[in-house]
């Protein structure tokens, strides 16, 4: 068993190879979902429907691998429309979360199951059993948990600070409201302490595995699990593939670097994996203690985020150099 | 001031006559919600969306004065797309209600504000101020009312009866599940007390003004008023024109003509306005103490639901012959 924490697009890439690798029953992911809102009414999770879009397959499948995922966005899927989202503009909402057509169908189940008292755990198994996946995907909490973003306009709502204001304002740090009574969504613990390794997915360490992290007991269970705890950082050369990670780490006064993912990690780490290009970080890594795998990890295509996810399993297996 | 009492396609036609003679301001329109229905947890009221949809403007105007209705069906809009209904299919979830991409906007926005606590008349209201309407609508109540149709089979939900099962089962009456505590919406009483005239439309005397009818004071209302009442026939050449009021009326053991639309409404009706080719009942209705107007009722374009309309304002003005 294999438990990877997960962001969205990066992660969601990286999940794309693993279960090339690995039987998806052998797999648990666990989500996060501080960046879930609410749009008229409807309850969105970003993370996990980005995680299913990319590991379902359309019918017939694809060669790209890329599953039903918009592949020009990482969110989204593939050729939807926006039509729904047009009409809701005629009574005032907000349209800059771009929800398609088909897209709303997830997010109006989703709303659905929650107000029949179901769990954000239960609707997700359903959600992602009707999209045909094997793997689990946990959400990392049932309860209301949202990441807050302080800047100097004061705190913004995760979602909004990164697609209505394009992460445009200096980033001060996070506040994660609701993380004084949120507990892991049943089988998080049990996930971490029974897997035979644990994945940091390359995800943003700020806002993504940060608030998986934050939970209560979580860090724990990775300190103190048998499973050998292995990240692959979502830095590349001293920069970010994609998303706001990078000018979060400088507002927080952190080097954009993989010793630096290193270096948040620390504490329950055993192994890191870095790109190529930061071929150089490896001594500073292996200084904090911890094991380096040094690969190619930018996932261009199948064949890449696959060879990518044979490494992490490989290292999760036997020692890795 | 005129009220009129509303079903769904019938009334919706009607109505789009009677603004080209009367103000919008001074038009009150009570409507049936007894096929309101929840599809994956959204509220749809047909009849209100109906009538709606049938009286807004497309941008720039429509020589049809066709509104933004789906001219084919009488119900969703115009050139609507049905992405998003596909999609929950994926769920389990029945797609027998077509309910298109933009009509889900009005579903989703109107599920948003009840859940916030607006009651139905007030969504209802901001509904139909977004569509850029100067009518008022009331929903008949802001209870749960619903009609469900007594059949062999059992009591059927109306729309199931209607549209999943197409009205095929034997028709034995109607149940109105929660009548005994469901109140008039605020202002329905007074729309009838205080209106200059009360019409009643031409729509289905038996689900859909019945369920109005039903409603604790409506029909106490409709007989005290001093408003002239006066009901549009639906029946046409003792059939109906659309929908399954003619087998309802049968499976009542009722007579399908104009004079069993008197018959009905006799206690509180001042005048019927019935089509040319029923005016051989003229003296049989007059025999219940109604006054008669013979026209032509068949709406076929906007000249001619303007000039039945005229016909019915006039008919409130002065005693009609």
């Amino acid at each position: 068993m294999i438990t990877v924490l997960s962001g969205g697009v990066g992660a969601a890439r990286f999940l794309q190879g693993l279960v090339q690798v690995v039987p998806q029953q052998n797999v648990t992911i666990v989500s996060n979902t501080g960046d879930d809102l609410e749009m008229f009414g409807l309850h969105v999770s970003p993370d996990i429907d980005i995680v299913i879009y990319h590991l379902a397959s359309a019918e017939g499948g694809s060669a790209s691998g890329g599953g039903l995922v918009n592949p020009e966005t990482g969110w989204g899927l593939a050729a939807d429309t926006f039509h729904t989202l047009d009409a809701l503009a005629r009574f005032g909402h907000d349209t800059w979360f771009s929800l398609g057509d088909r897209d709303l169908a997830t997010h109006i189940h989703r709303t659905h199951l929650l107000r029949r008292g179901h769990t954000l755990s239960q609707a997700t198994a359903e959600i992602a059993r009707a999209f045909g996946l094997d793997v689990t995907i946990l959400p990392m909490t049932d309860d209301p948990l949202r990441t807050r973003v302080e800047t100097p306009d004061g705190l913004i709502d995760f979602q909004e600070y990164l697609v209505k204001r394009r992460a445009r304002d200096a980033f001060r740090g996070i506040k994660l409201a609701g993380i004084q009574d949120a507990k892991p969504a049943p089988g998080v613990i049990d996930a971490i302490t029974a897997a035979e390794g644990v994945i940091i997915a390359p995800s943003n360490p700020i806002v993504s595995i940060g608030p998986i992290l934050a939970l209560p007991g979580v860090r724990g269970a990775l300190r103190q699990t048998k499973a050998r705890v292995i990240a692959v950082s979502p830095i590349v050369g001293g920069a970010v593939i994609k998303g706001p990670a990078a000018k979060m780490m400088k507002g927080l006064r952190m080097e954009v670097s993989a010793w630096q993912i290193g270096w948040l990690y620390q504490d329950f780490l055993d192994c890191l994996v870095i790109d190529n290009a930061d071929a150089a970080d490896r001594a500073r890594i292996e200084a904090l203690g911890l094991d380096v795998v040094v690969t190619d990890t930018i996932m261009k295509g199948m064949a890449e985020k696959a060879a990518l996810a044979r490494r992490v399993v490989e290292a999760i297996r036997r020692k890795a150099t």
